[in-house]
């Protein structure tokens, strides 16, 4: 199942969200969030290239969209590799714990595993800060009968981004080295930093075109 | 297509989302991101009920598994209407436009069909305001090992919220009705009034529990 999770149909991962199943869980939203922001700009530059009202934008909006699509390719890698990174947590959380060669091993899968699963979400959190700076090129410059979507691009991006950050948080919490935890955690707050403003500024740039 | 929307693959939901066909647009990432908080609130109620641990709030999580059930179900069905509003407004101005009498008609058939596109991110606003309040209480309550679920759950209905919002503007600045017009706008903003506060707390709340 993990590496099909975006070929499941929207019902089946909702369905599978809301169980009791561990995985797909937050992460894999974010970067469903994230992707759907990703889309939007897509979309956004689609409709703006080729008209005739936009044709001074037109170069600007084959990068964009092809920067959004590039993104929007990452974000759709992480869907799989958060639900691998969890997966191979848990597998270690299982090893055997009796002597103490099988605690020490199993430390250092454990903390392995969390590595992973702390640099998945921290990726996902650098993509959606492209994603806000990407969406406030297709609110100013896009095609205006589709400002709004370019309104729902920026605050899908915000709210993946944060919700990252809490999932590096749950990481970090458990990792053991004190040099890696403070780079991720520097690195996230780096990342987080004006994002709210941001998004807060392009949202108004939306409304004042709606 | 239109009915088969939450049966389409995530990965073709995203390709169209990105594609120039102006549907699925932004209001269907609003019901997916609303969908996809209430589904997080239920896998944090279903993780939580039958562990010993959290035996206290057993009745809570099964009432509060039960309301995130039935927002998720309206959310999913108006993922659908919102494709079929938007649908319907794009067919009233393709109606015939030449003599007095089929102006009017074709009028008439837009501002109705103006009304139901108002009325579907209404209705989504509406029930993601009620998801931040249930994320709440999943954070609150609910087994602190996905806490970062009901984090990101919070999360998710308040940037669905949000962008309902913004379809909400975009449909009521076409529509002639000065009262409806005018009832919308002051019910979105009484939805959006505290919200932002509100999964503030949350957030925060869900950032000590890490």
């Amino acid at each position: 199942m993990t590496s099909e999770i975006k070929q499941q149909s929207i019902d089946d991962f909702i369905n599978h969200l809301a169980s009791g199943d561990p995985t797909p869980g937050g992460g894999s939203v974010c970067a469903v969030m994230g992707s759907m922001s990703a889309a939007l700009i897509s979309m956004v530059a689609n409709l703006t290239i080729g008209k005739k009202k936009y044709l001074s934008v037109e170069t600007h909006m084959q990068v964009l969209l092809e920067q959004a699509t590039e993104l929007n390719e990452q974000l759709l890698d992480l869907l799989k590799a958060d639900i691998a990174a969890f997966n191979q947590v848990m597998q270690a959380y299982r090893l055997p714990k009796q002597s103490d060669e099988e605690k020490n091993k199993r430390n250092t899968e454990i903390q392995s595993a969390l590595i992973t699963a702390t640099e998945v979400p921290l990726s996902c959190a650098e993509i959606c800060r492209k994603l806000i700076a990407l969406s406030r090129q297709a609110a100013l410059l896009g095609n205006t009968n589709v400002a709004s979507d370019a309104g729902v691009a920026v605050v899908a991006a915000q709210a993946a981004l944060r919700s990252s950050a809490l999932n590096v948080y749950v990481n970090t919490g458990l990792i053991s080295q004190p040099e890696f935890k403070k780079s991720c955690e520097a690195k996230i707050a780096q990342l987080l930093a004006g994002a709210d403003s941001e998004t807060e500024e392009i949202y108004a740039l939306v409304k004042s075109k709606l």
